[in-house]
């Protein structure tokens, strides 16, 4: 077992879609605010102020990296509840009585609908997949067109568990035509793709800070400021009355320096990631004939690779197996691990049926070397002789 | 300027009620989880298994510590988030109609209660007060023998400005006889005076972690197995279905050491502030003969002093003042000092009209000589001798 999985824990870590170690980077600009400046930002004083600047030159590194202004820019405990934020609010808020979805968003997307739909506030419509799990945007078009309703676009920048893209500037732009609101949950590409409000015609975007090595507990939630809403969680008046509670001031500096740092650094990032997604895909193929890959693998999202191992018996209790040999993968998203029931999005996409799906996912620092162990395990399961497939 | 205020920063610290420095202690728990444990606690395999088992291990401790049972313990993003939790939900799921509560709540329970009564889903009573900003219990007890309809009462445990206490056990007592749903916010109280769940007759209270040396952005909002509510936020399984979103995991771990912490060590602490408190009441009286103190001072919440300064010139800009002497205090919450509004609870309580009020607020570190150097620097804004006046 090696330890390249950016903190100073001993395995082979190949589950940074579920979160990632913490940048030492990241966690050296959070100490100081959990050591001295400790104030509380709505506090007038200096302890204070001193938070209250950081905090908005937290917000400043986002926005800059977004093309946003700083005023766009909202800060939550994380993905979900930006995501909650977003449909909620434009449902309450923004007259929205449709949303036009897909059967592939995460959780807290597709949960955030059930409610609102359950409660009768909106009608929910889904968009077709077309081939490998894409949305179909001929669909989402005729969707868009079949009605006056209000509506909400929300569809997912990068699927999580087979990292499908969306075409996200298509999608901002097809909304503009129909004069639908454009949600988006980027929590997989912020950071990890060039992301532009500007160019993008987008009013509503999510980013987590534990998906690109910044902290858990806390994410931001990007409004156009054209969308006039008010908040989910009430109370002070603490982000421009937008949402209430005192400010997660280590979360926050250590979100912007997560963002900061996967933005700057992202072109080595992903020629490094890209090289261990395709040399592992590449091993697989070598050891595991009759491999496959689920959805659109080799122009999905560069930190993952999800794969659909054959209906065999090697392939039973294979997470488990992995997991003693000290190499984390997941079934699909972390979020419903807890659950008994498989993958809504592998069994949405509908591709191969029986097999045993495992999201691997990467980051930064993940080596060849931990790709090699990975294979090394997998074909002493598989019962593969290295030296004729190696 | 002295430092002991708990942490590395210099200065005199008296707005302990808005937020605390953290523990060194908590800071050493929380590490391990920033530099290794990295974990998603929703992943099945060994990294999310050690978060996992730290974040259930640090809901036991909390349980512990209120006599709840694990399975009443939810985490949040703080305080904010739990008394919203409590008071939606509560409106949601469980039939209530009516809410009994006090114009001297939390911004986070008023603007909450606003809410769910401008979107017509309850009515809102408010229970009268009595001498020196006390809850008028038999008005209270008149409000909810007046209805039938399904009732809350959110009255909070200590004022946040003021410090006055409620007498939680009688109300919770008077809920159950009329059959009402109790919340408390007792953000202020947990760890400061003992909760017991099983001895207060209650269905919700909530805690934050950084009024108590804690983390910011980390809360538990306690719910009483008898209380079947749904989530706020949704999304995946977290929290056993109540609260998505990944787990703040070095949060929580900080909030379980924080709340250990206070109530294990709550006797110590609560003499030294107590002395503190005190001191300053007596050497207050003495340098200005006509100050006065609000609401039920001498019984109240033993960490919160809210003087009212006499009016005179001397009184105006004193915050700001006392801040470039170093000393930190507040017109009132923090929650509302971005707001150019007075304190809605000194208004609701009516005493001391036209005074100048400032909240001085203790923890632990707070010390005599701290103390000392506050009323020198009051002597020489009031230009008082000390000599004479010492």
């Amino acid at each position: 077992m090696m330890s390249s999985n950016g903190s100073e824990h001993p395995g082979v870590y190949l589950d940074n879609a579920a979160t990632t170690a913490l940048d030492p980077r990241v966690i050296e600009a959070m100490l100081p605010y959990m050591h001295q400046q400790f104030g509380n930002p709505s506090s007038i004083h200096r302890y204070g102020r001193e938070t209250r600047a950081a905090l908005e030159r937290g917000r400043k590194r986002i926005a800059d990296r977004l093309n946003a202004s700083m005023g766009e820019i909202f800060f939550t405990s994380g993905g979900t509840e930006s995501n909650n934020t977003a449909i909620k609010c434009a449902v309450r808020d923004l007259g929205v009585s449709r949303v036009i979805s897909s059967t592939i968003e995460h959780h807290c997307v597709e949960n955030s609908l059930k409610d609102q739909r359950d409660r009768g506030l909106v009608e929910v419509e889904m968009v077709r997949l077309a081939d490998k799990g894409h949305v179909d945007y001929a669909h989402l078009e005729e969707l868009l067109a079949a009605s006056d309703k209000k509506t909400l676009v929300s569809l997912m920048h990068a699927n999580n568990e087979v990292g499908n893209l969306l075409d996200i500037a298509k999608v901002g732009k097809l909304c503009r035509q129909h004069g639908a609101y454009f949600h988006s949950d980027t929590v997989q590409t912020v950071g990890h793709y060039p992301l532009d409000v500007q160019a993008i015609e987008i009013d509503f975007l999510s980013g987590a800070g534990h998906k690109i090595h910044g902290p858990k507990g806390i994410g931001f939630l990007y409004i156009n400021a054209d969308c006039q809403i008010r908040p989910l969680i009430h109370g002070g008046s603490q982000e421009r009355n937008m949402r209430a509670g005192t400010e997660n001031v280590y979360g926050i500096i250590g979100l912007a320096k997560a963002v900061e740092l996967a933005v700057d650094e992202m072109a080595e990032a992903r020629e490094a990631i890209e090289d261990v997604k395709f040399y592992l895909a590449e091993r697989l193929k070598t050891i595991i004939p009759d491999v496959a890959f689920n959805g659109d693998w080799e122009n999905g999202l560069y930190t993952v690779l999800n794969v659909a191992f054959p209906a065999r018996p090697e392939s039973d209790m294979l997470l488990f197996n992995l997991d003693i040999k000290g190499i984390a993968a997941s079934g699909g998203s972390a979020c419903s691990s807890g659950s008994d029931v498989g993958s809504h999005v592998i069994a949405a996409i509908g591709d191969n049926p029986g097999a045993t799906s495992v999201r691997f996912s990467f980051s930064r620092h993940t080596t060849r070397a931990e790709i090699d162990y990975l294979i090394e395990t997998l074909a002493s399961i598989y019962r593969v002789e290295m030296s004729t497939a190696g």
